[in-house]
C-alpha cells in the first residue's frame, strides 16, 4: 500500500461563466465542486493507476465534511483526523468565453499541536502495511517547518521509503531527514538551494529563430540548455548531499531531471497542449508507484513522466487518459546526463 | 413571533484580495464565510430589533451544514428541513485596491416535493404562535410557481398576515391569495405587471442641471417624478386589484412607495452613500415588525425606509447601526400621495 499524506487539503470550487462581468453580478452556468489539493491528486492517480493507495488527511468543519463527501465518490479511500478549523476552499472562476481563468486559494486550515498528535498516531499504525509514504504540499498553519522530517523519520524506523514533495524550509528539513525521493520544480529547487536557476530553450536563445516543426510551444531542453541544466544539476546535487538520496526536479513541459545515487537522467516528453495543473502531482504519483514496483530509475522516469503529459492533457487534476499515457511513452526520450 | 421562510438560502463567501489578478493566481487576505440569502438578511435584521424571530428553512448537503452552523454563530432561531441537493453559495471578490466587486450566484438547491411535504408540516406546525410570516427570495428548482400562494393560504386559514417578496409568476401567484403586503422593487414591479416604469428623479430630466445640494447622487423623487410616480401608482394598484392587500414598492435610494386600503405613501429618505445590498430585506424585516405592532401605514413606513437606509449604510447586509436609523428616521419625509 502507498500512504499518501495530506496535511492541508481543500474543497475545490469551479464556476464556468460564459462572459464574465469581473465588476458585477453573474450566474454559472457550471458549478463542480471537488476535493482538491496536491495530496488529493496523488492519490487519485494512484488509485486510477490501479494501486493500493490510503489517504491519510485532516479535515474540518464543514468544508472539511465536503472533502470527506467528495472523496468518497471517487473511491478513493481515505482516513480522516477531524481538525477544529474548517478545511480552506479554492475557488476557480473560468470565463468560457473571454478565456481568462481566475484562481482564488483560501489559506489552509491550522493544525494544532494535539491534532498532529492524533493524525501520527494514525500514520504509525498504517505504516506497517506501507510500500512507500508520500509526503505532498505545503504544511498547513500551526505546524513547525520539521513536521515532514518527524514524518520521514518515522517512516524510515518502519523501513518504508518517502516522496517528499514541498517546498521552502519544510523540503529542506524534511531531505535532512534522508527521504528515497524530493521532488521540487524548478522554482522550489532554486528557493531551497538560494541559487538562481532557469531553463533555458532554444528557442530562447537571443538571435535564434523559432525553430520550426515544435508545435505547442513547449520548453524543450536541448543542447542550448548546457549551462541551466548543469546549474540545476549541481543545485538537485547539493540537496542530495543536504540528505534527500535522490532528487527528480519537475521542469513543467520540459520533463523530469533526475539526480541519484546510480546516475542522473533527463526524461523529455513530446511537447503537449494543455492545462499543467496537476501534473507535478501526477509524475510524483509516478514515481511512487514505480518505487513500490521495483523499477529501474529510467522505468521510473518514463512513467511519471508521461503520467504527468497525459495529466497535463486531460482537463481535470488527478485525471489522465490511457491513450494519453500511452503516446506519452512513445514520444519520452530518456537521457543519461554526465554528473560528478 | 414572527416566521421568515428561508427556500433558497446560501453560504455567502467573501474573499477580499488586495490588487486582483482577474487572470491568475490570487490568495485572499481575508475570507469571510456567513448564512446569507435574502430570508435569513430578513432574519438577522428582526432579531437585531429584538423581535421574536423563527427562520423556517431548507438545507442540505455540506453547504446546507455550514448555513446551519454559520445561523448558530449569529443567534438567528432556525428549523432546516433537510433536503438531498447541496445548499448553494454565492462568491464574492472584493478588490480591495481597485475596487472592483465580481458576484458569482449559484443556482439553488432542488427541493422535491416531498422534501417541500416535510417543510410544511413543520409551517403548519409553527403558524399558530405567528403573528405575521415572511414569505422571502426566488422560489427553488423543482417547486410550482404557486408554492407561496399555497403558503399564504394556509396561513390565512391559521389568520396569520403574510408578508411576500418574491418575482415573477411566483409574485403574481402570491398576490392572488391575498398576502396582507406584496413588496416588490421597480423592476419586479414592471416585470409582473407587464408596465414599463421607470423612476425619474430631478436630475433626470433633460436640460435640468444637477441641483446643488445633493449629496450621495441618490435618485430622489420630487415634482418631475409624477408622470413615473403616477404609473408606479396605478401598477402597484393592479396588484391590489390582482389580490394583494396592499403594494410596498421599494425605489431604492428614494425610498418606499406603498399603495394600501387607507391611502398611498411615499417615504424618501436623505441621500445614503453604501451598499444597497441587504436594504430592501432591512425594509421587509420593518414592514414585518411593525405590522406585528400593530402600528399606522406612515409608521411603518417611516421604520422600514429607515432599515432600509441604515442597512445601505453598513457594510454587511442584515446588519444596522442603531445611529444610522435615528438618523434615517429624522431624515425621512413621509408624504400621502393622491390615489384612485
Amino acid at each position: 500500500m502507498i500512504a499518501v499524506v495530506a496535511l492541508s487539503p481543500a474543497l475545490d470550487v469551479t464556476h464556468h461563466v460564459d462572459g464574465v462581468d469581473w465588476a458585477g453580478v453573474n450566474r454559472p452556468a457550471r458549478v463542480r465542486a471537488v476535493a482538491g489539493g496536491k495530496g488529493l491528486n496523488v492519490a487519485s492517480t494512484l488509485h486510477a493507476l490501479g494501486a493500493d493507495v490510503l489517504l491519510l488527511g485532516v479535515a474540518g468543519g464543514p468544508t472539511g465534511a465536503a472533502v470527506r463527501a467528495g472523496l468518497r465518490t471517487t473511491g478513493v479511500p481515505a482516513v480522516f483526523t477531524e481538525i477544529a478549523a474548517d478545511t480552506r476552499r479554492t475557488f476557480v472562476v473560468v470565463d468560457t468565453r473571454g478565456g481568462d481563468v481566475a484562481s482564488f486559494y483560501e489559506p489552509a486550515a491550522a493544525v494544532t499541536a494535539a491534532e498532529f498528535a492524533l493524525f501520527l498516531a494514525t500514520y504509525r499504525d498504517t505504516l506497517p502495511g506501507c510500500a512507500a509514504v508520500v509526503l505532498s504540499g505545503s504544511l498547513p498553519p500551526g505546524l513547525p517547518a520539521g513536521t515532514y522530517a518527524e514524518l520521514i523519520t518515522v517512516a524510515a524506523e518502519a523501513g518504508v521509503p518517502v516522496l517528499l514533495d514541498t517546498s521552502g524550509e519544510a523540503l529542506l528539513r524534511g531531505a535532512a531527514a534522508g527521504p528515497a525521493i524530493v521532488k521540487p520544480n524548478l522554482a522550489e529547487l532554486a528557493a531551497a538551494t538560494g541559487r538562481a536557476l532557469r531553463w533555458v530553450s532554444g528557442s530562447d536563445r537571443p538571435g535564434m529563430p523559432e525553430r520550426a516543426g515544435k508545435p505547442g510551444g513547449g520548453i524543450e531542453p536541448d543542447q542550448a540548455a548546457e549551462p541551466d541544466r548543469a546549474a540545476v544539476l549541481a543545485a538537485a546535487g547539493w540537496l542530495r548531499v543536504h540528505g534527500a538520496q535522490s532528487v527528480v526536479v519537475s521542469l513543467g513541459a520540459a520533463g523530469l531531471l533526475a539526480v541519484t545515487g546510480d546516475g542522473a537522467w533527463l526524461a523529455a516528453p513530446d511537447p503537449v497542449d494543455g492545462n499543467p495543473t496537476g501534473a507535478g502531482d501526477a509524475a510524483v504519483a509516478g514515481l511512487a508507484h514505480a518505487l513500490t514496483l521495483g523499477q529501474s530509475w529510467p522505468d521510473r522516469l518514463r512513467h511519471a513522466a508521461a503520467l504527468g503529459a497525459a495529466t497535463a492533457a486531460a482537463a481535470v487534476a488527478g485525471e489522465f487518459a490511457a491513450d494519453d499515457y500511452q503516446r506519452a511513452v512513445a514520444g519520452l526520450r530518456i537521457r543519461q546526463l554526465e554528473h560528478a
